[in-house]
């Protein structure tokens, strides 16, 4: 069986997740050679009957639709230990096995930001999401969301009228949009982003697996920006995930007579910053550079740490791989992928670090994903 | 030289503060015995040139107008050292030597709550103060405000709509009132709450006293709430006072297209208390119940242990004092002054700790400004 195959046989196994599946690996060295051992071999290394059982007779007819769905080549799998599994989304406790992608996998482990919020929002509410995804995706931010209606569909749409990045977490298979009334604009982001699920093709939509797909909408980005919500929502329930994994919590207020005000008021009582411009959030993510220069965030009980005090407009020394970047880039407007060719740094490495220069002023961003170095002369 | 005559010219003296006040009269034993002192005498106290100057000749015929707007028995004259000056004022370091009233002196004492915000508030802002003011006024807090135009005047007019207490702390001398299109008001207040100022008689607006009159505004009061207000405001500077003084700081969110609401955003990110509701005020002065059954405030530093944990709904075991106060409270409805004449406690201590049995639970309050024990088997 090749590497893929056991790949997605393992996707589809029962309780299978990323804790459970780094020890195997390493025990095993592949998943091919894991899904070929013998039952006494599996249960030597302590796996639990139901999954042994489920090895012996996988599901052969899922698995090949798997493979076939992933033939164009916009369709991708990335499973735990590959490149393209994201960084941040490997820090969860719980974090998935495997994603299934429809769009451009770089995007995963770009800058993201999360916005989430009400399916009800008031018309203000759906404009401001809109509003603010068009900018912060215009500023090299990936907007991340869930595909639900109201406030995701607006930071979706916002973030694709900026020309700017999406990324939709799916609470189905990526064979079953929900909602269907957002089935175009499901087209439109694995055009020009990506849809993402850890839910096998195939997998309807069930009730509970919607809050289990926000830990990954949280789970991928930075920080969570809640737009309009009830004091009982989902968007709650990402906040909360998005605080317990230790990213920033952001919230915009409004009006004490607006229901949907209150959940937002609720997260900025129990600290969550409170956002009215889209400077608001940079200045946070700012105050972040240092964070993001390193691969992993800090504990959540180390956050004053995660504050540096920035001082003058330019920021802090650069580091060395922040000085080659820079060398790398010149005044002519130049892409990620020529920049990860001229220094040998991964992808998202380069793009995390351009949205840091960007914000100390040291590199301007340009239409299309392309930027140049600020002459320091200005 | 009568002892009131002698605080009246000192209340006029340039620069004579309660600061200046305490030791002088101290060591003088009186005001009259301090204005009589000859110059070599006062020298000899360390009292400047100014000062002595003033004292050789001191306005005559301002002081006797002044003791003649004091004959009507709503008038009042309380200096430093009276029992009617309000402690809370006199932790100020920068507290005023006396303070000229019209209308019922106990409210100085009373526990108050400083509701302020922009003179052009949006029509929202105007019912919201209203509303907060009459519930909170009915609840048995005086509503402290600056008779300005906008939320100033809608938070007193709010406090009289709930036969509820309001005080006014006027920036300039009590016989011209300011703005004139308040005079009215400042009628209904005089009559119901009281007018207060320190400046003497006769002083016209000037627009240096209006900040100095806000320091009095939140120094004589628990907290201060700001309802709606620009970022640069005369209401930040009350709040930025407030919180200098160890007071607390309450603030309105709202709208982020509301250009009144940037000022509430701005305290909230400062520390301020986020407030949708009437409620959310009671909690925190409930959470300093612990604090009002003592005679000072805590230093500023020291903020977070004002905040002792509550456990359940009967609050933490009562002290002795209240046990007394309690006990003097039958279940007929009761006022103020008869709780003072059966504890010997001060009237100052009696309604706050009124205010705090009523928020734990202990007491009902009753139109009119009666109290009665509840019930403990309901």
């Amino acid at each position: 069986m090749d590497e893929l195959t056991a790949s997605l046989t393992l996707a589809r196994a029962p309780g299978f997740h990323a804790g459970i599946a780094g020890p195997l690996l390493q025990r095993f060295g592949s998943a091919a050679a894991l899904v070929s051992s013998p039952p006494s071999s599996l249960r030597g290394a302590g796996i639990d009957d139901k999954l042994i059982a489920y090895l012996q007779s996988p599901p052969a007819r899922e698995i090949e639709n798997d493979l076939r769905w992933l033939e164009p080549s916009d369709r991708h799998f990335v499973a735990w230990g590959s490149e393209h599994y994201p960084r941040l989304l490997a820090e969860l406790s719980d974090a998935p096995f495997a994603l299934y992608v429809r769009g451009d996998t770089n995007l995963l482990s770009m800058p993201q930001l999360a916005m989430v919020g009400a399916r009800n929002p008031t018309p203000t509410g759906s404009e401001t999401a809109h509003g603010f995804a068009t900018h912060l995706a215009r500023c090299g931010l990936t907007i991340t969301s869930g595909l639900a209606v109201g406030i995701d569909t607006a930071s979706h749409r916002g973030a694709l009228a900026g020309q700017g990045q999406t990324l939709a977490v799916c609470g189905t298979g990526l064979d079953v949009i929900y909602p269907r009334g957002n089935a175009t604009l499901a087209e439109k982001i694995a055009a020009q982003g990506a849809l993402v699920s850890e839910f096998p093709l195939g997998t309807p939509p069930h009730k509970h697996n919607f809050p289990r797909r926000n830990r990954i909408i949280s789970g991928l980005s930075l920080g969570t920006l809640v737009v309009e919500a009830a004091v009982q929502s989902g968007s709650l329930i990402t906040a909360r995930l998005a605080s317990e994994q230790g990213r920033e919590v952001f919230a915009i207020p409004g009006s004490i007579h607006n229901p949907l005000a209150r959940g937002c008021h609720r997260l900025i009582r129990q600290g969550a910053k409170l956002v009215e411009t889209a400077d608001d959030i940079f200045e946070e993510l700012h105050a972040l550079a240092g964070l993001l220069r390193t691969p992993t965030f800090l504990p959540q009980d180390d956050r004053s740490r995660r504050k540096p005090e920035i001082s003058g407009d330019s920021g802090p020394p650069l580091d060395k791989e922040y000085e080659i970047l820079l060398d790398a880039l010149g005044f002519e407007p130049t892409g990620v992928d020529l920049l990860v060719v001229r220094t040998g740094l991964r992808a998202d490495e380069v793009a995390s670090m351009l949205l840091i220069l960007e914000l100390e002023g040291h590199v301007l961003s340009h239409p299309g994903g392309l930027y140049v170095r600020a002459d320091p002369r200005q």
